[in-house]
């Protein structure tokens, strides 16, 4: 696998990684039509865990199928497929060495009161035996757990890395101090890139931050610092420098379903602030297969700077 | 990455194991030239283990450094490189994700007296880190030591399959009942790639067949059979059907340095018999790097039917 | 799975073994045409380990393929199937739920010289994860390896066992005390059953007996206790007295591959003395197909009380 | 349970133990019709695996059901019954807390060349899912596997008093600087005494001596000392002082069969001699029940100090 | 602690390993009157444990104290010391933090036959508590037991890696084909060098090797590939050669005890071969303390360039 310059270059950001750990990030940055551009569109499907299979799978109820969602993956030419234990059990055979995958480590189940913590739904030999090139993790930093979730994720990533898995760390804050419109405030999202980075993660999942600055503790500083923020590419580019000064892969959620159009928008913009990527999971594997292949092409083309 | 559907129906064969070792196997057959074809041509440097440095690397001491091999099998746009520990971490970090590496978890070496056995040298979790795509293993069946090296091997395969690993195998029979002639003779090798393949191999090493049956108990059913021996395609496809009836990955050495063309030709019978590839070690890296390339370009094309 | 009566005395005398063990038992005496009649024939599939491939399979060459393996077992209506890791594996998922396994948990080579020993070449969780009712195991009471076989067995079993798999020995004398001819004597098979029951075999694999004492020891006592043992029947009830007074699973070799009818006369008189069964190899799988079904059919027959 | 005086006399001696073995010391020694008197006669059948069934159960074919063997034990109202893992559990079910069971962990068998060592047939845990009060193994000292063995017995036994099982231990010289005819030489049984107690046995079984000394080095020792020794009462005082000055429970075989009156006389002096009691196996399952009973009731009778 | 300029460049050697083992090299290459230079004096002392105290100690009874080993190699400003457990243990509290130490993991003695093997008498835990930078094993090419010592020394090496720690090898051939005089002959140290570079040495101590091809399969290639051998530093230079091209840090032993002058000449012509640098025991810890500061100035100045 030939690499390209600009993946060599990430690669040698992560100093503190060994060969496997290298090798598997690499096989996620040389895989589909962004192979070698340094960008990265994963397809994650957490959703049937998180709120039931009928309000994640009943618009396009193909979608039920296990196989379905990593064709949709290959045939969108993502970089990657990221799923919970059974998801991936259940085509890991089937697509094996076909596409990278990354397995969801833990799981909130909408029934449960709260939202503030997850179940560690899979383990570390689970993601060898799959196959996979990492394992991912979400953590809820402010909420009661938090703690807790960060020592299962040590623990997790420890072992994940001393066996060449990459480690991928949904940061999440919510609860605590964070008010619920804070959850995507700029000093919130940028908080939590870093504290994903200090505990080791390789590539760091957040949502695309607002204009705002949600603790009340750190407002003095945005304004006496005036980090620029007025646009989503200056915000964007505000937690890329939260990341290890730009030395960590940073990708965004689309967040709640929108507009094709709005969506698109908004993700040219996180390409304008230097990130990474886009983690793609509703808006794609809820639509119609064609309307959502396309979809998935337009948001390649941005990070290709087609678009 | 699209796999084709040779390699799909290689993987389908490998009905025992899990996703991720024929995730791993599939790395290995889409890497390089020969990707998607099904056929292999690695690159092992465990020379200068077994002879000493110099006899290994003198003859084209550009070869004393460790990354000098890694380029070599690259540049040559081989399948995979197979190497001991030492060889794989000096340069693992390097050319991580850039070529399929195997690590030769046992090692002989030629001050020794006897000549029957080996030291395991590397662990499963060092092929983890390293990134490699598998790990190699040599028995000698015949050996004294035969029924623990056997016992060394199936624990180190059932640890790296459980971990996703391939396992690779070098089965040389030697000692025992076998005469010195006969390490090559058609009934050992047939042998020893099918007692590999009940070990649960995933690729199989051997040496190219003589028309020569070696022990005397074998030689009343060769005859009765009327097992076709007179060509070496017909012997390496003797060797195949003992691999499962074909269904195991059987590659072959070279053997000793001979001439090009005398290497070429035997390479076309081998790929005529239906064998899968070879492993080309000092025929390509005693020469100097211009000629080694030449000699694996000759040498892949023959496996793309080329030449 | 309604047990017969038949059945559920057989598992009464297994009193120290868990539920997991005496179930694992069930499902190889209620599996095939002798279901529920406390009678077993098991197709064991080690010659191609022990002999090589040619000699095993080159008389009816569609037994390279492993599936042919299961496919006889399954379609003879054999109690079970025994056979080494790759054998297993190449044919367990594909099968799964069809037929009986029994792991073969060390096999010998006929490469190396001497004979008094195998390697472990399968470990209980194979067994477990390929499905299996049972680990098969061979020791050689004489030999000088026979107290480390030993040691190898009670460990496997221990394991085996604790983990609801049942036990089954192959007790073979040779080396030693015992003479080449005496490996079959009556008072060797007798002590070969013994020895396994002590070390807690659930299943018992020994050779018909001769009627010949083969250690100067043991004479006098045959002699004065006026063992019967001028035919075959007597011999083998012999043999399942020494098995704790009957109370423990005893099945016959075929031995070397003889006529049709000198076989089936052979276990009729096995089936006359009181044995639970027969292992019928070589002389199944080395015939065609067709041969091999109208064997086992008869065999089959016997036990049934039809022959 | 409440122990006699002299029971928890002896018990004060071992004040190395922990609670759970001094526990099981006293299930044995507050057993059968010797409760409390610190005297044991102990039921051993390791003659099938040592010497095969018929010679060990054709004189009483009763006795090929291992059931036979616990009724046996429990209607003469001995100690307790010491026998091979297979034994044991062909009976503790159905027995179940009705005798103190010891479990015979290695095992010898008379097919091996040599007969300098035993296999270990048996696990620690084993023991305790039997229900057993202790395990049992033989060593020979001056053996070629000697170091070996007490390596063996070194592991076991502390295994087996961490989990409050007590520890037998057979102790029988041969080879090395033993003559044949010193094996029960009184030097050589004293010293088998001696080294087993410094091995950390609780219960020392030894055969009696003969009025002999064996090694040429001891000879002066033994003269310049004047230890009595015309008499066997004055051979066994001498092993008891061996055994820490008499402050480890020492138990004397019968030896070969021999006549009853004999065999009563001998007792007797082991007895006045200070011995604790007698380990009784072919003596009694190879008579007819009604004799063996007859023969046992002496026994006890002996210790009782009614005869 | 500032690196130098070399020291990075060594560092950038090792990438295969983890910041630990980079920081204690460091710690190794910046201490002492040689920090910073890329060379290495070490004191070693297991003279004790494999000749005995006396052979060791009493021509400079001083040296009996191992306070004393620990002052000589501070005062010389050295750059550090390796010693057996017990010379360690008694000095790490009182020193601690002084001199960087390298724990012998292996010892053989005198009092042994043979002389092929050696005991491990240390953990990796006893390294890591007495604050070591690194471990020190030896191994023996050739012996009977060298694939033993080779599994050995790759379960230490892993284990001290994974935990930080650096792993010297001490490579010294003997027995096997390695004639008596041929353990010092070009072919057999640069064989030895090499190996142990395979394994993972991070550091390799060798002997000066002589003018001499011992094993005749090498001599061909010796004399076609005309690698220069007349002189030391040639010789020297065909060692670092075989370690990764001079990628790894090689020392050299002082050998036997011999004249000052003559000891400063090896050590010259190993400095100008492009040795790391030597291991100097007896010729420094059995001279009193004024010489043998005064001869280990003498040696620094040879690595400094001075003399």
């Amino acid at each position: 696998m030939q690499l390209t310059a600009k993946v060599k270059e990430i690669l040698s950001w992560y100093e503190g990684e060994n060969p496997g750990v290298k090798g598997n990030l690499a096989r996620l940055l040389m895989n589909g039509r962004l192979a070698g551009t340094g960008k990265l569109v994963i397809l994650p499907v957490d959703q049937g865990y998180e709120h039931g299979p009928a309000r994640s799978f009943a618009p396009n109820p193909a979608a039920y199928d296990p196989h379905y969602l990593y064709q949709l993956a290959m045939e969108a030419g993502l970089s990657g497929y990221a799923a919970p234990l059974g998801l991936l059990e259940q085509g890991a055979d089937t697509f094996a060495g076909q596409v990278p995958t990354i397995l969801k480590m833990n799981s909130a189940n909408s029934l449960a009161a709260g939202g503030g913590d997850q179940a560690v739904t899979a383990s570390v030999d689970d993601a060898l035996r799959l196959g996979c090139v990492g394992i991912g993790f979400t953590m809820y930093p402010g909420a009661d757990a938090c703690y807790g979730m960060q020592e299962e994720l040590r623990e997790l990533s420890r072992e994940a890395k001393s066996k060449g898995l990459a480690t991928v760390v949904w940061s999440y804050p919510r609860g605590g101090k964070v008010s619920k419109d804070g959850e995507t405030a700029l000093d919130i999202v940028a908080y939590a890139a870093h504290m994903a980075a200090l505990m080791g993660a390789n590539i760091i999942k957040v949502k695309p931050p607002k204009a705002l600055i949600d603790l009340d503790a750190a407002k003095a500083t945005y304004e006496k610092a005036q980090v620029p923020m007025g646009t989503l590419p200056e915000r964007i580019a505000h937690v890329m420098q939260a990341a290890f000064a730009g030395k960590r892969i940073v990708v965004f959620s689309g967040g709640e379903a929108k507009g094709t159009e709005g969506l698109i928008e908004e993700i040219r913009q996180i390409r304008d602030g230097g990130g990474n990527g886009s983690i793609i999971g509703r808006n794609s594997f809820q639509r119609p297969k064609a309307e959502a292949l396309d979809l998935l092409d337009k948001v390649v083309k941005v990070y290709l700077g087609q678009a």
